[in-house]
């Protein structure tokens, strides 16, 4: 856990190396993943099951790919009350937000001898990706699925690893509750060359989303161009505004809730309060001691924690402008008085009773949000993603007579005389 | 070119080569491209003037590779007259078109305890990418740059190669009408890099847009995630539906308005009408001995024009939609009756008097469109590829109490322990 002064010697080194972390994949992991997709692209089902056996030790069949519609039902009624209520609370608020997202086609009449517009229309097919194991999340299935159903994406396909046949049965009933039409149970580079290209048993989708590890970023990254896919997404970082105002232990807790994640979350204090900024330090301490993933927090908080003081809250807004972090939280007194100048941020957590977790989970918002300084031209996940847009153009003869001849001197000034010539044979008469 | 029907033996093979056409950077563009980009994150303006040197034979320094203001208000004067006014509405009509695409921020108060939220804001700053030389097209420029200056980018940056110094004044024109704020004489993947990173002279963008060769587009690739790119943009086509009706003349002259591109470049028509197709046909041969750019027109039909007969509208459409076509004109008597059955196409340009090239020009909607099959996924560029969103979410004390409970459920079912003590230190009280 740094303790930083802006005006400290090595501020920007430290900082550096925050900002840094995480940025290249390993080497080969590129070379590996080439060759993946390519042979799932050759050889389809075939390449699928013997990569599947060799990763995940779990044979598949044609037969046994897919997670069954009954198995799905199972699943969302065998898990405890508490969870499914708190599951479904979490779909309605995240569909509710997401349908404010919509955009719809538009036509314009303006001109009397044209129409010009714009159709938004839903995505045929997409793949989501959700990582299986301990880092299997429920919450991912919703927060993928969800904004994909209310565009209105005609078949919503998950691929999600079964290693040696071990089955997240929340992760299913999420899947359930959240209208996801297939469930296949494959996962890695191979589960993305599936999707991007299809097998024989997985069909081919027009865009992949959804988090995973080195190798699930990579192949995204590999068949990008093929297959629309969301942001690339490093790993998590949490940045906390403060003017000493509100609890310290509250603040701490924030922390440490992104610290657990994993050993590359970076989490951030800028407090104009050095006794606020003391007291974190010590909050974090003491409670620490009691978390379950105590280990990886305290490594996250070691190599990637600071705590900054700043001089004043345009000092500490300037920084987190220029850091660009995925969560943001004011937690100051007035924090509307501060959003304005906030130029870069993936969720902003607004003052002293809206902890990150909420938004992680259910108060509306999606939690796929742009990491690692992307926040400055990435947005959120949401309904957008899945969506496609034409443009649309219809002139009557009246409209190409009145606008033809400046695309004809346009057509002539870029040397492009066959442009000219299918507007010039069409009024010329 | 192609004479087909479905029912060939030859169609698919036929149609997997269109639509396969320059899928591959040829070998080596990859390590060639990243060598430049490393060397000008690296290195800086040292890099990016040695690469200008050494591949547009321009030797450039600090204080000559920015296009003064001067200059760009001098093009717009020397202009000819007819240049500029044609210039000047596709200015006007660009503008007006993406003004209506503009999102606004919005605040939801659905609930008493709690505000959700979602602000749309331009990003900074923007490098827009135009070709030098010969494929060196003012409207290409206006496409770029007035989404852009719509969704209120900071700052517009225009790179463009200038090989031997040669300036196109049109080019300088469209930047000065379209409001871009500065012009570098940089170009190919040396520029991307030095956009992407910034050098001493050139500033460092959130986003670069525009067309470019195989260098540019490779680099474009690599530099993604570092910032963001618009779609990554293959050859050009077009696909013409007909039913028989309009003149067939109108349509060859669309076709050759497409091949004249490049010889990559596809132009398909698909009618109900084996006369039509005929006098397509005829009027192609014809309309050719008096192009310009015969040569390539002539290259680009023979290796991947083609001139399908369906049995009926729907096998078109059917067609169609296979294709996902980067401009369809719907040359039949009813357009509006076709449409709804369209699924996906970059701009769809519809009826007898809806020439692509009034499209290309300034009827208003973007020229930039997804190619090579990619409208399945892809949209045409616009306001909305210059802004970012980020989510707002402010609870009160009552609505994290409301909501907290479940936080803390799923936290729990997804063993992130620190998640649910963010939020149960607040609300056990």
């Amino acid at each position: 856990m740094e303790f930083l002064r802006f005006d400290d010697a090595s501020f920007e080194a430290a900082l550096e190396r925050i900002v840094a972390r995480g940025e290249e994949p390993p080497a080969g992991v590129e070379d590996v993943v080439g060759e993946i997709i390519a042979r799932v692209r050759q050889e389809g089902d075939r390449a699928l099951f013997d990569y599947t056996v060799r990763f995940d030790g779990l044979d598949l069949s044609a037969a046994t790919v897919e997670v069954s519609a009954e198995e799905l039902e199972e699943a969302l009624a065998e898990i405890d009350d508490d969870s499914r209520a708190a599951l479904q609370l979490a779909a309605d608020r995240i569909e509710a937000f997401h349908r404010k997202q919509k955009q719809e086609s538009w036509l314009s009449t303006d001109e009397p001898d044209m129409l010009l517009g714009q159709l938004v229309r839903p995505l045929d097919r997409v793949g989501i990706y959700v990582p299986g194991g301990k880092a299997s999340y429920p919450s991912s299935v919703l927060m993928n699925a969800l904004p994909a159903k209310v565009a209105g994406v005609g078949e919503i396909v998950m691929v999600v690893p079964m290693p040696k046949g071990e089955i997240n049965p929340h992760v299913l009933a999420a899947a359930r509750l959240a209208g996801v039409d297939r469930v296949f149970k494959i996962g890695g580079a191979q589960a993305v060359a599936a999707l991007a290209f299809g097998t024989e048993s997985v069909p081919r989708v027009d865009k992949i989303t959804g988090p995973g590890n080195i190798y699930v970023a990579t192949a995204k990254k590999q068949v990008f161009g093929q297959v629309d896919i969301d942001m690339i997404a490093g790993p998590s970082e949490i940045l906390v505004i403060n003017d000493g105002s509100g609890d310290p232990r509250h603040v701490a807790a924030d922390l440490l809730s992104q610290a657990e994640h994993d050993e590359l979350a970076a989490s951030i204090l800028v407090t104009t309060d050095g006794a606020f900024a003391a007291a974190v330090k010590e909050a974090l301490a003491e409670q620490l001691t009691v978390l379950p993933r105590r280990e990886i927090a305290e490594r996250s908080l070691a190599n990637y924690g600071a705590i900054v003081v700043a001089a004043d809250l345009d000092e500490a807004i300037t920084f987190s402008n220029r850091i660009a972090p995925e969560h943001l939280e004011l937690a100051v007194a007035d924090p509307f008085a501060v959003l304005p100048s906030i130029r870069h941020a993936g969720a902003i957590f607004m003052g002293h009773h809206t902890p990150e977790a909420a938004g992680d989970y259910l108060a509306g918002p999606n939690h796929t949000l742009p990491t690692g300084g992307t926040a400055r031209f990435f947005s959120p996940l949401g309904v957008d993603d899945f969506v496609k847009k034409s443009s649309l153009i219809s002139l009557s003869r009246e409209g190409l007579q009145r606008i033809g001849p400046a695309v004809v001197t346009l057509a002539e000034l870029e040397g492009l005389a066959a442009h000219g010539r299918s507007v010039s044979i069409r009024i010329d008469k």
